[in-house]
């Protein structure tokens, strides 16, 4: 939680109860790009014995929304899609980094991608985000 | 947990530490269809006051993996992507009812729909399965 | 080109040259729900020997614009996805059916399955639409 | 039609009358990257006044068939998902750039960004093939 935020993102992410719950880290964001990260936990793990995919999304459902909203705006996801490339185990470190590609006046679109600690691509992600001030 | 799952479903309940972390409980779940549902806790919500979009994909890809898996093959979700439609708060009793709509080979596509508990619409959920082992 | 139109729909088809030229017929379009079909000609295959799945998602992103527009309303698509379950070949005669399954203000979600003479599903097609004036 | 294609994917082009139908050139294919374009005729628009969506799609398709068939394998589409980001009207020349971005065993994901002529983005697209020989 260093310098690479702006204050809106920092006074965001001392709300986001859910990414704190969960160990999710937010180590960069501005406006545009932001960076999250999460170390599986064993009770993050689903019944076939590796990380919930859904724990993933969030990760970088995450990501999204710290580089859609550290500009001080409030934007929220309005949809997305992942696509699970590899698993992840408990104690792997993954790393979300969302970077916007398309801004077109409300919508935001973006690419998120979600690596392990040795930089194998876990999952890929694209989400659209929908600007409600600005 | 009664009596609508199969005993496959049953042990790989007792096995996803990351859903019954999470409060999802799984009410229905036979091969092709699921229910699964939550009641939105307060540290699931972001920074927005909102229940955080991925814990809402987290319910429905559980409903899909126990719809997939509940005739003991052993499936993995490849992709998925949702639809926010609603905010869910703190209370909200949230369900997700998956069903196939496609099986071809391997590849399995399943519709998951989300929604509290006055019936409207949080979420729509669409994601594709592959099986390992059937 | 029979009685299932709105007057709207039918003069938005005479209009339409791009399904005209491609030989999608729409033969029902009324708020929420439509119907378009195509016979595969041998023009419309690519390298591969079948139906180019552009031709395909294109069948089916017609019978969701008459969905959405056959009201006197003017709707874009912004998103959609594609699934390619089954291979199309020349003289299949393609039929997609389209109906709403989410209106939330100016953004409408639908599902629309194409399937062929004999029933057997093609491929399945998930959109979203915005209304730019009602 | 010039240097920057492999013997495989000219062969391709040859026989997908789809592509030459419709005005869709090719002049790029190497394995993991194409690039297709496009000028949008008068009956490529729909009854909106604008190119049909479905078409932009199938030039972004055809975009990723190259990419992935350069190689002289055969690999077909299973699922894409598009967002139109800017409207593109008759004479405009649109040109598709593919490339893959995972590639996992036989599935390969790739995106293609459909632009302009004048540099602006018309459409981005992500979708994934499953490799039938290699």
């Amino acid at each position: 939680m260093a310098d690479q935020m702006t204050d809106s993102a920092r006074q965001m992410y001392s709300e986001d109860l859910a990414s704190q719950t969960l160990g999710i880290e937010v180590s960069r964001a501005e406006p545009g790009a932001a960076v999250a990260s999460m170390t599986v936990r064993a009770n993050q793990c689903n019944g076939l014995g590796v990380c919930h995919g859904g724990l993933i999304f969030t990760l970088a459902d995450t990501a999204m929304a710290f580089a859609t909203n550290a500009g001080g705006g409030r934007a929220f996801a309005t949809n997305a899609e992942i696509d699970f490339v590899a698993a992840a185990r408990t104690g792997d470190v993954l790393t979300a980094e969302c970077r916007m590609i398309v801004v077109r006046g409300k919508v935001g679109i973006s690419d998120t991608t979600v690596k392990n600690q040795e930089g194998t691509t876990i999952a890929v992600f694209r989400g659209r985000t929908l600007a409600t001030r600005s």
